[in-house]
């Protein structure tokens, strides 16, 4: 059995449903440090957790990097979402001609060594709050390729841009070749 | 000997002449945890190095919690100074008539025990920058009482004012209890 530490359900779901082995769900808090790079919050994350699980297991984690902001707000995206939100980010956007921006995610999976599984979607941001689908900064991320942001689009749609999307199938492909070793 | 961790020798020179002990700067990294508290962020800090420092030891962390913004910047205000900078935070207080704010200094002593002590000075956001002294959001914030920006002021007149004193004086206090006992 592998096991997700997460307490997000809906990441739960969401990677469940998009891979084709068996995963469980399994809540316990990890320190998350502040960081320039998912990479090292994760890491630092598995190696707290790692006598603490019983098995394999994987964390999971995300963030917005907008480029004219100096990759702000980054590892530290969810605080940042929980106080100053979409409107925050829209108002130091304001007359900033280069939108550029990321998403980012990062599996760590541990299995006797530390595995690290990385997504990116290249997008920008929008001028304004755009669609109600979706959570966090998806109605102001416009990804490449298309012209309306996460926030209007089904999940079925979101799902081949997204950058959680690609690292799943990264760590799918681990496993797959793991297992056939 | 009590032993400041840190990499701030700045921060090591301010403490040093507001206190009438022996201290000695050490620098040991410690992972700085995504927390809404400093006083967390600055426990797991300590728990950290319990067993890597021989002696007595403290850290100091420090952040500006602006009200409008739920907290914004708070424990993450060396991150975001670096990314969004004053520019950022005042546009993000573009239009906002509650310009509450107040920085808080934590300093979490180890002696067998931890101990916290926390200074807190209450203040406003200004309209713009102002002044070239001190440094991060010193040229941002007015304390009470006053009608300058820290930026503005003297070290002298900062000091009266300062947070991070206020926490250096009940630190200096513990240990003159201390010593008496």
């Amino acid at each position: 059995m592998i096991y997700f530490i997460t307490s997000n359900r809906h990441k739960y779901e969401e990677i469940k449903k998009a891979i084709d082995f068996e995963i469980e769900m399994l809540t316990i808090s990890y320190p998350e440090i502040q960081a320039e790079s998912l990479e090292e919050v994760a890491k630092y994350g598995i190696e707290y957790l790692i006598d603490k699980v019983n098995g394999d297991f994987f964390i999971e984690d995300s963030g917005l990097f907008i480029k004219a902001l100096n990759g702000f707000p980054g590892v530290y995206s969810s605080y940042v979402f929980k106080t100053i939100g979409n409107e925050g980010i829209l108002k130091l956007m304001e007359k900033v001609e280069d939108r550029e921006a990321e998403f980012q995610s990062v599996i760590a999976f541990y299995d006797g060594d530390i595995n690290i599984f990385k997504g990116i979607c290249k997008g920008k941001i929008s001028k304004e709050i755009k669609g109600n689908r979706g959570f966090g900064y998806d109605p102001i991320f416009i990804p490449e390729g298309s012209d309306k942001t996460f926030g209007e689009m089904e999940r079925e749609e979101k799902n081949k841009f997204s950058h959680r999307g690609k690292a799943v199938k990264k760590f799918a492909d681990y496993i797959k070749m793991r297992e056939f070793y």
